[in-house]
């Protein structure tokens, strides 16, 4: 059998939520032996501007164009498509001018949106019209990169309200003593707590499902649900859109 | 300040040693922030000939061509070192014919090597002439791998007389039912029996120190010792030294 195409991953932003990507493509194929595992290339490079001051203002320099280059030399390296491990990057300021770049200079690898794949699944898993609950960055939180990407799919984003959202979420994942970025093996019971807290107060205003919109939470809710809410990792469904892009036979069911 | 130098990664060998020693280059990095991690290439293709059916002869092919294609693509992408998360590729007949690979075609790029680094940190652990147990798969054990590293850094190697070696490690590795490659999370009681009882054995002929010389091993014992004998994980030791070789004022203290 010939070898399915390479599989690339962008990583760095942080280094270990590109690691928990490539983590995600290799449970979720279905393989036997090593030998029948996908081909997969993640970069981890971490000279990479910082995506949220960009969107802020606070650097002029859209970091779109170190990560076209980082998908560029995928590219060369003979990926067929890439995720990047970083909700901030699928802004559409950075993700528009990124595969902009890529079809100006001739590439072909194709970049899937970690957003938007999981808009669609979560469209397929609740049907339209459901309302969803989503925790994540202030960043992520006030540039509403999932209420449009949810409101596009037909869905209704909920949210914490913003008096709630920086101390239960932004905190829980930010705070120097407590937050997951700081502690995280194991993560805190007070970042935990915040976090159902801000779970309970999206259940009460409808949401059906949460999804982990920070590539950090998925430390703090490793069980798939909570107070009976189904949690969805964006990695988990970029993971099976990279695979279903090269390989659907090895996506495992 | 300029970039330091890419480090690769040769992956694959499975998928799963291959991610384990990128966490490992994280982990031993001193980094405050995202931006202040190293640079690091994974190429985990899976199309990897058998490594332990060349050394039986049960199969003519050399692994060290295709592997030093994958050395030869991290060149490519400007890594200056790399490792391979894989005991038996470290085999002479398989890793000097790697690098003499490199050296004809002209690639600068360095392979460290998982073993020999793995016995010089142990003589500078417990000093010359220190007696040292070695827990691996039966290819490892046959091939005496990290019997001859260690004796040619000045150590004593203490393995498992050969009746005890099949059934108490290798099974626990390899066994369909309960051993690791079938089960990791969590790894069987069984297992991690077997290789306790392997270990008191060790340690009865006097070993100071357990190198767990397979790449499921640490997943079986994620604590730093055992009946008061430290344990040695090689890809600490192969992370440690790419850092050092790139960029040794990151490495964690």
């Amino acid at each position: 059998m010939p070898s399915p195409p390479l599989i690339g991953v962008i990583g760095g932003m942080g280094p270990y939520a590109g690691l928990h990507l490539t983590r995600k493509i290799f449970e979720h194929t279905r393989a036997q032996a090593d030998q029948e595992h996908l081909p997969v290339a993640l970069l981890s490079l971490p000279n990479l501007p910082d995506r949220t001051a960009y969107l802020l203002g606070q650097d002029p320099v859209n970091p779109a164009g170190v990560l076209a280059d980082v998908a560029a030399r995928l590219d060369d390296l003979g990926a067929a498509v890439a995720g990047m491990a970083c909700n901030t990057a699928h802004a559409p300021a950075i993700f528009d001018a990124i595969v902009d770049r890529l079809h100006r200079t001739g590439r072909s690898i194709r970049l899937l949106h970690l957003i938007e794949e999981t808009a669609r699944h979560t469209r397929t898993l609740l049907g339209a019209g459901a309302r969803v609950g989503v925790l994540a960055t202030l960043g992520t939180y006030r540039f509403r990169l999932y209420q449009e990407a949810l409101q596009a799919a037909g869905l209704v984003p909920v949210v914490p309200d913003e008096p709630l959202q920086e101390p239960l979420v932004h905190r829980s994942i930010y705070d120097p003593q407590y937050g997951i970025k700081a502690r995280s093996h194991p993560v805190s019971p007070m970042a935990r707590q915040g976090l159902l807290s801000a779970i309970a107060h999206l259940q009460q205003h409808g949401a059906r499902a949460i999804i982990l919109g920070c590539t950090e939470l998925p430390l703090a809710f490793p069980e798939p649900e909570v107070q009976g809410l189904p949690l969805i990792d964006p990695s988990d469904v970029l993971a099976r859109a990279l695979i279903r892009a090269t390989c659907p036979e090895r996506l495992r069911e």
